[in-house]
């Protein structure tokens, strides 16, 4: 009996090969001799790069990148082999660009290039393929740094290179991509990302999730204007056609360049199954087993569980959820796609109190699922 | 397919009848072709006859008796009809003698009487078979007020009657019971409780139960004497032989004085599930559902959810339980013993939020269960 640990991570709390391990170890003892397959998942945010090791195997390698507060120092990638013996490169944009690794600096001087440049150096070394994982960013550049990194050439009005951060992204007045598209040129960019906004307007990437990064409310229409400028630029044509895209608005504007430049974007979660060949593993399983931190009617919306729910019942497999979490109004809609949904609260705890023995609590409530599940 | 809800109550939040009728709702809506039958269950204490007349029918019949707060009012009984066609009163101690009715009274004052008296009404009616739960009371008299109520003879050194209280009782110097004999010479006693301890001593009723009814730290020494003194006082020996059977410590001494008439103990849950006649209805089942308020060791020490589960098993039913909360290091134990341990509740939740709306969380989580049991 095949019985597969497929979880997001309990963001804030528990990374999901914490999560996956621990429900391992309540259904083992439950279920001595299932074949339990820990798949620790991730939407392509922080924890993507430890997931996807985790769950397709494959090699991490630290290549030297500048992160957003200006240092250079190594960044771990991953490489995963794919069916055809080639790998592809896995690249955890949080580990560059991070929320949490220049709180000092103000948004309009937080820029992307340190992405540019460490996508070009895999590409310098030969490497053709890329999953870039979006999530949990704390640029709003427009992904001006990114072309930049990239190769491409934003000049003043007197022909100088403008080094890109959010605050001088006005004074751009010209764009030459050439030599970022030639970059990328025979790449497969995939982009996970969860977030379908587009790059500018009143769902642009700046009104939706430029405060949490810290731009003042007196910023947003300045910044959000130069980047439809600056986008206008790229493309030769205002409004441009491209910043309208679903996923352009993805952490900050690198969506969007990342477009711009042929990448197409995946939820994180359905990339993730695909490299982990979640089909071939779920086929013949006789139960998945998933979760997250909380679980709302958001999940329904092809959050991670539910995009495993998905493919699981594709091959007839029951997915269960057992999330910190559950939202009550979403109960009847989660039914519909999960058999079953459970916290992992053990009765009247606050918040941190699950926290404190969270990986506990999900061991023990895995192993009652299991016990009720197969009538033990 | 039949399926039993047959939980405690979830003390001080729901009474089980409310408890079985949220699990109800929430299997309806996932197994709308089930057989859904609300057994709600107690242990003896308050919401026993509530439940009882929920579980087995029968009749409610208001008498009047005194309650221990001194005032005559009517009192409900319970009637039901058991196999052989006779009728078993069944009363409920805690409305006559509980915690809350008398908070104005020292304990040193109150009396037991009011139930001796009712006892000796129902016997003066004609009726032969008593089920007496006696959980929940706020009396530690020893059941002197209880024996007197029922005839016995309480008399001072000058011949004189004592109305007991426990304030009294160094007053009494001979002990007649004659009368009190006759009266339940031909009943069938059933006391319903859950206490298994002595009347006296380090585990008796005074030093155990005594403090939470009020009785003060420098008073438990002095009343825990007085009432052995009364025992040996009632069987003319001295330590008195009966007053160390377990239960006879049950509500204050009230145990001691049913026994020492022939009364017997038994567990409230279980006395439950023989007046429910529950072996008839769980064969043939297909799955019981139980539950109470929390969960822990003591459950598995024969607190109702694991009489049930008991009973259940006897039949090759399996038990799930579902609590308002389940003790971390009683999991092992309690999967011994059902299939599946799990609280209602749903995330991170203060005991208030979960009191709020405990009686949804019920309902959700019991629709989950069936989900992950039934495979849907």
């Amino acid at each position: 009996m095949r019985i597969i640990l497929a979880p997001d991570s309990y963001k804030g709390s528990f990374s999901s090969p914490e999560v996956a391990a621990a429900m391992a170890r309540g259904l083992h003892r439950v279920l001595p001799a299932a074949e339990l397959i820990e798949l620790p998942l991730a939407d392509g945010g922080e924890g993507t790069l430890e997931a996807v090791l985790m769950a397709c195997g494959g090699r991490r390698l630290a290549i030297e990148a500048m992160t957003v507060a200006g240092q250079r120092c190594p960044v771990d990638i991953g490489l995963v082999r794919e069916a055809d013996g080639v790998e592809r490169v896995v690249i955890e944009s949080a580990l560059l660009i991070g929320l949490h690794l220049a709180p000092h600096l103000a948004v309009s001087e937080r820029s992307t290039v340190g992405l540019g440049d460490l996508i070009a150096a895999c590409v310098a070394r030969g490497w053709r393929r890329f999953a870039i994982g979006l999530g949990g960013s704390g640029t709003n550049d427009g992904g001006a740094g990114l072309l930049q990194g990239l190769g491409a050439r934003l000049l003043d009005r007197a022909g100088a290179e403008v080094l890109v951060q959010p605050a001088r992204l006005n004074q751009i007045a010209s764009v030459d991509l050439a030599r970022a598209r030639t970059c990328l040129a025979e790449v497969d960019m995939q982009i996970l990302c969860d977030v379908i906004n587009p790059l500018c307007g009143p769902n642009g990437a700046t009104a939706t999730f430029g405060p949490q990064k810290g731009v003042q409310a007196a910023e947003v229409a300045p910044l959000d204007a130069a980047i439809a400028r600056f986008a206008a630029l790229c493309e030769g044509d205002d409004p441009a056609p491209l910043a309208q895209t679903p996923g352009a608005g993805a952490a900050g504007g690198a969506g969007y360049a990342l477009q711009l430049l042929g990448g197409y974007c995946t939820p994180g979660g359905k990339a993730l199954l695909q490299l982990a060949d979640f089909d071939a593993l779920v086929a013949g399983a006789d139960w998945v087993l998933s979760g997250e931190g909380r679980s709302d009617r958001q999940t329904l919306q092809g959050k991670l569980p539910a995009a495993v729910a998905e493919a699981a019942a594709r091959h007839g497999v029951a997915t269960t959820l057992l999330s910190g979490g559950i939202e009550r109004a979403a109960r009847e809609p989660l039914g519909e796609i999960f058999q079953g949904a459970f916290s992992i609260a053990d009765g009247p705890l606050s918040l941190e109190e699950m926290q404190r023995d969270g990986l506990g609590l999900i061991e023990e409530a895995a192993a009652e699922l299991a016990r009720l599940r197969y009538r033990i």
